[in-house]
């Protein structure tokens, strides 16, 4: 067994394109037009799929971390943008837990969580979600989304996280559109297109 | 925001490990006897609960790479022993894919997985999956296995994903209940438990 390790950071673009987004951050909308803009970035830039999120700090307001789809770029299947921000924004804070602290964080991701992400968002301690677009839109372009629970809203409430939905779902779903037209690779593993 | 970066690699135990077990891992009994022993030495070196994974290319027999829960010592609640397992062996293989070339890997686990990692299944590429303990066996020791779907090995057969458990699930078994009788950390976010 040769010993591998993975290292999972943002693309260097990232920092240039926060810094020139001199949108204010305040409102729900303002932040997921970060996260939908750093979706849109992410393939124009070559450095994976159309996909971001975010973990924003609901009580000081601040973002905590970004994350954006690094499967192609990192050559690993679990390099989705919800995985990337939860754990780079636990790393930041130096916990596995988002809660601990009585902290409320918010994830907000531009395409509904994916069967796995789903599964990490309840392990990630972050009291509430924000989507964009939906399951049905990154399936459109050919993305499986995986087996989720019929009712995974249902899922994530019952555990105490809040869900929104379709917050700037247009915006979003044109950029999954964007990809799609470009050609933009759609990474299902080859065993389950057979 | 402060840029963070996320280092998943094993503990420095592991490979003196490997090195010392002579056991032939031919057969699936014999490679899940090599996993739960990682399991148990993952607890009793502190470095992460009591959950270990490897990844086996079914053609050679040989070990792709191992993984250990490493949710703890690396504050990340993504860094189960699946996802580790199947992180490392794509970056050990370079590919996203562990699929490609139409290679045919097994993943074994030491539980039946979560939620997540049972996502994170369907995106690696594997071609089977075999676990030991089942998820009444981690729940019993209160740890959570998160919403799965009701026939959760029907969702992997239908992708072609073959599923065998209660391999040597005594054995697994006994190692969770000596990591709860020792007094071990059951991670699950603070949220949840409120």
């Amino acid at each position: 067994m040769r010993f591998s390790e993975l290292n999972l950071k943002l693309p260097n673009w990232v920092e240039p394109f926060l810094d020139g987004f001199d949108t204010d951050l305040s409102t729900t909308e303002q932040r997921m037009k970060l996260v939908i803009e750093l979706s849109r970035e992410n393939f124009k830039k070559n450095t994976g799929g159309p996909f971001a999120a975010a973990v924003f700090d609901l009580d000081s307001g601040n973002l905590l971390h970004c994350g954006v789809n690094l499967v192609e770029s990192v050559g690993c299947s679990i390099a989705h943008a919800e995985v990337v921000a939860l754990s780079l924004a636990q790393q930041a804070l130096g916990t596995y837990d988002l809660s601990q602290n009585n902290r409320r964080c918010q994830l907000l991701t531009s395409t509904e969580p994916c069967a796995m992400c789903l599964g990490a968002i309840c392990w990630s301690g972050v009291s509430s979600v924000v989507c964009a677009a939906r399951d049905e839109d990154a399936r459109r372009i050919g993305f499986d989304e995986g087996d989720k629970p019929t009712d995974w809203i249902a899922t994530l409430t019952k555990r105490g996280i809040a869900v929104e939905r379709d917050i700037l779902r247009e915006s979003a779903a044109d950029v999954l559109k964007s990809y799609a037209d470009s050609g933009g690779i759609i990474y299902n593993p080859k065993s389950l297109n057979d």
